[in-house]
């Protein structure tokens, strides 16, 4: 199996080089390719120094290509690379809504993984995370309608986002104005209800991104969905407060025990031992934490829960290599 | 108008000297309480030194007592200073649920403040900047079902709040491990959903403050309200992503016509030009910013918006001393 990365020095893509290793994903060849500026560079990987190379114009030498260089590129060249008859998990939004290209998160609609053209779609990492607490509860008591607060890390902007982040908190700290350049607005102490571009319908397309790519992993448009993408300062993983509506009657102790059989999911909710989900404790974790979970003031069949994972890992880098292993295993 | 303020040397007693000054409140003399261990410091009033005095144990020799020393205190001196025969307008939670207290945010519920017996109570913060945006939206198209996710600001847990984050956040920068004294968990980026004790429902009683409170404020307990409350690593100002469903039609022009006019918001709504509510921009005003206001995808006649507040001001010394100056004005 010969695989690329693209967008090899991304936040993302280093994390897919660790996962790959991690994994002991069964490759045969790693290419790394990246942007001109970053070609030439060269990355860690099972002991080897790999060179990152430029990224030809044409397709590509190997049999998968797990892409994280942005939508502009995956839209022009995911194609090509298919068509030299590489599968491409594509970590952009450039595919997710083409009604031809499956957008998989694997414990949710592993299937849909072989009706594939050459391209598969990686959700947006708030999409996933959710869908791992969200599918199985759906699944035993029928969601009806969604409601979601994101709380989303430097991270969802790359490497450049951690790095404004920290640099800007230290010059904040230093009694200076901190600024931005990555973020609409200075994230240090701050918190930023806008991500992606705004809608005619007055939300963000981050907070779209959830009703379309949720509606589509599930196989089910009917459930409503309502969500605020807010940016807060945290560096790699992203929480959500989410009220759930079900159709059918639930509780705690029963959603609980729904979450614990759930794969890719750790239930963190001992608030008395103040065990709960936080990006402190998700990063780096390839678990999603839920927690929190309790029954919704608000409606007669409801839970709120709180859910927590890693934005470059559920979020980006290992859903992208499960979706390649799973592929790999076959149908 | 003989003034006493008890907390003085507290991060909201040193807003509430500045919202006396910068409002001219109508005062003959100031006396400042605070522990023994803050007594003998003094603190800028119009120009004046004033000393701050060990609190004693029996009445204060004032006519108002704007009180910020924890509840317990509270509790147990509150009764005696307004035997003393001076209002007590008390920001802790100790005598928030007595039904003879009156709980007021003047632009909601005025009219109770002329049925104090004694004290009258400040409400929590997020509930006092929930109700800012809340309550002329209800008295319009009347709010059955309100969902809050909270963002809260480490001034909430007082000036030792707001110094951990900012010491904490420079040890993290320098490669140290954060620790926590304030706080349940290291706040520096990182989002902790857990305010107050836990009760036996599953909520904290932070979440339920905003519950218990915002019904008797509005005096209507037929409002559904569930919330989940977040310590986010910000300074003093607390924001808020609501989701609420009312009885009749509602579109997001027709509210924020209602909040226009609303006195104590502003409507910070110009997403194109990135103007939203945020904390950097509701830090250190009086107004609460409302704003991100749309269409609720999850319910029929819905909004979603986001507000927020400066936690120390409209969330406490503000909110207090427009409780006084309403009082003095008469009913």
């Amino acid at each position: 199996m010969r695989v690329a990365v693209v967008g090899a020095t991304g936040a993302v893509g280093q994390e897919i080089l660790k996962v790959l290793e991690a994994r002991n994903f069964p490759l045969s060849e790693l290419r790394l390719y990246a942007s001109p500026r970053s070609a030439g560079k060269r990355l860690s990987f099972r002991g080897e120094e790999i060179p990152v190379e430029p990224l030809p114009e044409g397709p590509l030498p190997v049999d998968l290509v797990l892409a994280s260089a942005g939508g502009a590129l995956s839209k022009a060249l995911a194609p090509v690379w298919a068509e030299g008859g590489a599968l491409v998990v594509d970590n952009s939004s450039a595919f997710r809504y083409e009604p031809w290209v499956p957008l998989v998160v694997p414990e949710v609609n592993r299937e849909k993984i072989f009706t594939h053209r050459g391209i598969i779609a990686n959700p947006n990492c708030t999409t996933a995370i959710l869908a791992m607490a969200l599918w199985p509860l759906h699944r035993a008591f029928h969601a009806k309608r969604v409601i979601v607060a994101t709380y989303q890390a430097a991270s969802g902007a790359g490497a450049k986002g951690m790095e404004e982040l920290l640099h800007e908190t230290h010059r904040f700290l230093h009694g200076e104005t901190p600024k931005a350049e990555v973020f609409a607005h200075p994230l240090p102490f701050n918190v930023v209800p806008h991500i992606d571009a705004f809608q005619e319908n007055g939300y963000t397309r981050e907070e779209m991104k959830v009703v379309w790519e949720t509606h589509k992993i599930f196989g089910d448009e009917s459930i409503k969905i309502s969500a605020t993408a807010v940016r807060v300062p945290t560096l790699r993983a992203h929480a959500e407060a989410v009220s759930v509506e079900f159709a059918r009657p639930v509780t705690p102790e029963a959603a609980r025990e729904v979450l614990k059989e759930a794969p890719g999911v750790e239930v963190v909710d001992e608030p008395e031992a103040k065990r709960y989900p936080m990006p402190l404790t998700a990063s780096g974790k390839w678990d999603v934490e839920v927690g929190r979970i309790r029954k919704s003031l608000a409606f007669e069949n409801g839970l709120d829960f709180f859910v927590v994972g890693d934005q470059l890992l559920k979020g980006a880098a290992l859903n992208a290599v499960q979706i390649a292993e799973e592929w790999l295993k076959g149908a």
